[in-house]
């Protein structure tokens, strides 16, 4: 195994302060899956059968662990999660759905739930059998040991070739309780020498049905999660769930079964921004990473063709090559713009790096400072903004920079 | 100016003796548009009208100059081709448009043609305007000078990073005529430094009417320039010609005005060749590129889906950098097939890295040997295949690695 890599220089200077969600517990254990010397499973554990809301992977190959928890999500019921690292049980066939309905079923005897609500992941090695009995033989330690105040623990069991563990919090009114969401994430875009996936696990204490929080999270999904991108390969594994315990319900809380129930705009706005910070969060610790970057793009035809565009300045070499190299190189900008194959006009284009316009209505702005943007392009956090001057369609994505690093650790031999 | 690039380990190791195409002259020249020391315009300039076709950038934000093609395009004749290299007069907005028409009406009285007759195409810097000037007091010897054999030089004037000229040609029967295909290109994949632009011109004596020629040419180039990706960046400027002198005529070369004529058949895969020949060229001197990549997909629902997994894989960066580290990573080819958004299905999934069979329905193959894999990795030339055991789709397309030094070659500092 190579040695862990340096922490990020992106990585947030200080994490928050969790709160505890009531009716879940946590805990976490080093059982030799991959890794050694370091925690490798964790369980999330409900007092009682929480509502469940889940987004998956849109690959065409996903891991056996993801077609599981799609079917189990129908039932819309959560007693236990386990999540393991160092194996993503992915590409690993007829064995893969072996070892995840071995692990289910164990988990549901350990816990006393229902094997139907029981969820897991998997994230590691591609295409290596994983062997059941690694996590089996830790899950009945994992079931007495859960605390209420597991979860930061919980993070850093779940990460792979992450540089820091990934946690996000906030505390809202729901009625006229207080309800607390937090979760946590480990990184993006299939990151090491054959390591991959973006997981994240979410939850809360107020009391919203499973079809609220499915219809929430999918909306939410498209402004976090689907607005990011480290080197636009998307995981065969990539989760992200949100458990609502329930809980302040005793506290006061109103059950909310309606997703356009009015009470739930604080609520909605701290999913919101959870799921961004997370999803932040993983960007920061994109392999390589020097830079992040933002991404607007405005005036766009449609809210649908500005996030294409933005998604083709986020993914493209040339552009990410350039942050790396503190270069406003916004002629690549304009190439990527027109290779999203979305409307777009050369002669009312405007491009500016931070408040810099650099490109005016199909030109050099004649304006524009170069030491100025040289200064701006040496900064930690990079927004590149673009007016199409079409319309009213905008989007914000989020991406890094791409670097010699990048190459190198997805580049070293595998042996 | 950076220093040039050194030769890339994949040029070809010798050039083919290129055919006089008759009637046609090269000419190329040190005009100064922005390198010293070396020629960067370059004049194809026809003895009587010749049959012409085109293919684009499919961008959104096509450069002046690509602008200016399509239109004249519509006549269907050509008398003067001038090129440019230094300065790709994109993004240059109403500069660039006067500065085409500029030099199109320049050409036209230097060569005697009618502006409509002229064709042009610009690479190198973007949004930087273009001196006119630098081109229009060359031209008059430009057109002076075209010789028969000047096609190698102008494959020189063309290049902006390029490592090495690029050219191609077949000598086929038509009818019971010896013709002839020749051409040029540069390089590929937006490949430096605020360059751009994959640029092609192939010749021809074969009388072939325009249509036709427009016809074998948007067929031919998607199973080549098409089917090629260096760091799926399009240009703004990409630009394919196709020219027809008809000089074989004279040599009882029959006249063809028909896509379906039988006596096409060797032309056609001639011309098949060559711009599959350009194109690979293209690809061997995609920037830091040490491997070469063919990306074969087999057994897809249809051959549209088997282009699109093949190209997901051609693009991957963890594909690309996998391969650079001399790696048969092959979790990362079933993570690229998944994210392709095409039909398949992991169970039935095969992958080959040259002829070792690495996983097979969907399973690790228990009897890959990995010193033999690994041995095959070292090689310059991967085929990496993939079949989806799903129908009879198939597609072939090509890339090259991506190293270290690519990305310092487009991370550098511009200033």
């Amino acid at each position: 195994m190579a040695a862990p890599a340096p922490l990020s220089p992106l990585a947030p200077k200080k994490y928050p302060a969790l709160p505890v969600i009531e009716g879940v517990r946590f805990a976490s254990v080093a059982a030799g899956v991959r890794y050694a010397g370091r925690t490798d499973v964790m369980m999330a554990l409900f007092d009682q059968p929480a509502q469940v809301a889940g987004v998956f992977t849109r690959s065409k190959c996903p891991s056996a662990p993801v077609d599981w928890c799609r079917e189990k999500l129908k039932g819309g019921l959560a007693r236990a999660v386990v999540v393991n690292s160092g194996n993503a049980n992915a590409f690993t066939g007829h064995r893969g759905l072996s070892a995840v309905e071995e692990i289910g079923q164990a988990v549901a005897r350990a816990t006393g739930a229902s094997a139907d609500q029981v969820f897991m992941a998997s994230t590691g090695v591609i295409g290596e059998p994983l062997e059941a009995s690694r996590i089996t033989r830790v899950l009945e330690t994992l079931a007495t040991d859960a605390e209420p105040d597991g979860m930061m623990d919980a993070a850093r069991a779940i990460m792979t070739t992450d540089t820091f563990p990934k946690v996000a919090a906030r505390t809202i009114k729901l009625g006229e309780a207080d309800v607390h969401i937090a979760g946590i994430a480990k990184g993006a875009g299939m990151i090491a020498p054959d390591m991959a996936t973006m997981l994240s696990f979410v939850f809360t204490d107020a009391p919203v049905a499973a079809p609220v929080l499915q219809t929430l999270l999918s909306k939410s999904v498209q402004t976090s999660f689907n607005a990011i991108t480290v080197d636009s390969d998307t995981s065969t594994s990539d989760t992200l769930m949100l458990f609502s315990t329930g809980a302040a319900r005793t506290r006061g809380a109103p059950e909310i079964t309606d997703a356009a129930d009015p009470r739930l705009g604080p609520f909605k706005r701290a999913l919101d921004k959870v799921l961004l910070d997370l999803a932040q969060q993983v960007v920061r610790d994109g392999e390589g990473a020097r830079h992040f970057v933002e991404v607007r793009v405005e005036g766009a035809a449609s809210r649908k063709g500005a996030k294409r565009i933005a998604m083709s300045i986020a993914n493209s070499p040339l552009v990410k090559t350039a942050v790396a190299g503190e270069d406003a190189n916004w002629g690549r900008v304009v190439a990527a713009v027109g290779k999203a194959g979305e409307k777009a006009e050369r002669d009312k284009l405007d491009i500016s790096f931070g408040k810099i316009r650099v490109a005016h209505a199909g030109l050099r702005d004649p304006d524009y400072d170069e030491a100025a943007v040289s200064t701006y392009m040496k900064g930690q956090n990079i927004v590149i903004t673009v007016n199409l001057g079409l319309g009213s369609g905008k989007a914000k994505v989020w991406t890094c920079d791409l670097t010699k690093e990048y190459v190198a650790i997805n580049g070293d031999y595998r042996s």
